[in-house]
């Protein structure tokens, strides 16, 4: 159940000295040829690997992802630029490969140079350890303030989907702002991986929210190389896009459960909304208040903060539609609201999880969320994080 | 330093028994015929008391206006809009008024029915008690998770404008997340107190964010009598909307200061913006960044986060245009990054503020903000209020 669960992949992950202690640098590779594609932040203020990574991209197609953790390579002007393109130099000499068909990713601290020297390093000893049951120790390699390793994995008819994560603070998704390396031994063509990976994304990682932050590197990366030799149909396409849905949906979770100083999650489920884009954006909005979210770290059933939240969402230049006499909502199994009046009844809010059905009353627009609770670890990870 | 400042002003403040212990019910009354406007939030779910005022303003110049604490009388069905009807004829009668003349404003938890004799009774002692020098009793009376009392006053020339404010938590202006009376005995005419309470309010109380919440309550309301018998000039009228907008801008940056578990100031200025609304979309991002607030908690410079803020600023259906090259940034006095490079330099921020220069270097765009920190008392605050 990881990056390398389908045929033809290798990875591996080292300690490079980026960080105090710790792995700190990644590597996945296809060794069968390989077509990809990405989803990038939609971040203004793009880091360094993220805009070399698209440059490649638009000429090649990728295939190995170096990923290092520590430093975001942010903010670092021209010089980041430099230190970018050193790293798919290195990864390409020491993989046969050309910097063109190489992804490089970076997670940590913005503003502050990568330590290039090391990366490099970094980057050779990572290359010489490549194995095919190497997915473990590269997705160990990719976190920063994460608890733990995210990986997933599925079976298809025939294929495989695997893939890893990081990602626990600045999670907000616009577009995928936490990183992932997805592979398959699915056959695809050029062209096609962006079709696939698009709508697995926008239903997974960009429905889930920690805190509201949109990052400058984060990137969903996809690679194909079709090692599995099954053959195409509509069919097998659609359940190759489900699993490919599936498993970004799995490490979407597994991000927001292990969001920074969470202890609660939420399942925001929207109905009812005027449009399907109403719905997100109610459902967004809620994700990411505060006092939403701080009720739930205090187990409070203060469903009145998720009504106001529900009607401050913007959208489309002002707020999504919502007639409060139309409204009801539910916290788990309990109506607390119904068409504009409180029921009085008061849910029990005692579990580590919370579902909240909001039903607008006012069309068919529909939308999930998931979002982790504010609490006291959340503000001590982030006010305590550099210095 | 009051809302009873102004000549022809009366005020005082009760304990009505809507919560468990202190003042909990004010009143504002001019004894000269006044007119008055009110800027209310724009969330799309408004309390009973913003409805019933919406109505009364649009038939009648407000005359007086009645504050209660404790219960919020939102989302609380038809039953809410009988209780603040209630409410504004109990005070009408009592003050010799017509009900429409009454502005009737709530605060505190939503979705709990307004104990409706309770607040009867007290708008009853209210209106016994009201004198020239109730200010300070009507200011003690509207706060919630406030501090202290937040009042302004200023002289100009032949006149004064006084005002009161509560507003701790919930606080992020799309117009007017608060509650604040003002009054003034500079003679406007009908249909004039709105064109200069608008852009006071949107200088001052839309230029704030202590958690980025958008409540379903709250209002500035104006009241003019006219009662210094001060002749108007074009002259005048300009230093009566200064006035007015300082006085705004003082309880502003009261409600930041006070903002709950608030221990550091942070003040935006951005400037060089393509357009002065994307100043104003970047400076809110920054603003409300959990990241960049827990850092400020943290007296840590760290200011990848602001440069990450900035460039997923929301506006005009993507983001404010950033182009990182061209940006430069000061911690205080301290320059951090200039031109799409660090410097290197590492900013102290050991006191209670700090203030973040941002130059997109793109326009001529600018725009001020002011906001809290996030702490654990802000997380301890909220998690818990209604348990």
């Amino acid at each position: 159940m990881s990056v390398t669960a389908a045929q033809g992949f290798e990875a591996s992950g080292v300690h490079a000295g980026i960080r105090r202690s710790g792995p700190d640098l990644a590597l996945v590779r296809s060794v069968a040829p390989a077509v990809g594609a990405a989803v990038w932040t939609t971040n203004r203020v793009l880091a360094a690997p993220v805009l070399v990574s698209q440059r490649h991209l638009a000429v090649a197609e990728p295939q190995a992802v170096v990923v290092n953790a520590g430093v975001a390579n942010a903010a670092t002007g021209a010089a980041g630029l430099a230190d970018a393109e050193l790293t798919a130099a290195e990864t390409a000499q020491a993989l046969d490969l050309q910097p063109e068909e190489i992804v490089v990713l970076s997670t940590g601290v913005i503003g502050v140079p990568l330590p290039i020297d090391k990366v490099l390093g970094g980057v050779r000893a990572a290359a010489a350890l490549l194995v095919t049951d190497g997915g473990d120790a590269a997705a160990a390699a990719i976190l920063t303030t994460d608890r733990g390793p995210k990986q997933a994995a599925l079976h298809g008819d025939g294929f495989t989907v695997g893939a890893m994560a990081k990602g626990a603070g600045m999670i907000h998704p616009r577009l995928a702002t936490m990183l992932a390396v997805v592979t398959t031994d699915y056959p695809l063509d050029p062209g096609e991986a962006i079709e696939f990976l698009r709508p697995a994304v926008d239903e997974s990682f960009n429905r889930i929210s920690v805190d509201g932050e949109c990052s400058t590197n984060d990137a969903v990366v996809l690679l194909a190389n079709g090692a599995s030799n099954v053959k195409r149909s509509s069919q097998r396409d659609e359940e190759f896009g489900t699993c490919l849905g599936d498993v970004c949906s799995a490490l979407a979770r597994e991000i927001v459960e292990d969001g920074e100083g969470a202890t609660v999650l939420l399942e925001m489920h929207v109905s009812g909304a005027a449009t399907d884009d109403e719905a997100v954006a109610v459902a967004r909005r809620i994700a990411t208040s505060p006092l939403v979210k701080t009720a739930a770290f205090g187990h409070d059933p203060n469903w009145g903060r998720v009504l106001a939240a529900a009607g401050s969402a913007p959208w489309n230049g002002g707020f999504a539609r919502v007639d409060v006499d139309r409204v009801s909502m539910t916290f788990d199994d309990t109506a607390v609201f119904e068409r504009g009046a409180p029921t009085g009844a008061v849910p029990s809010l005692a579990g580590a999880g919370v579902s909240i059905g909001l039903d607008l009353g006012l069309g068919s627009g529909t939308a999930s969320y998931l979002a982790s609770d504010l609490t006291y670890d959340y503000v001590r990870l982030n006010a305590e994080y550099t210095t």
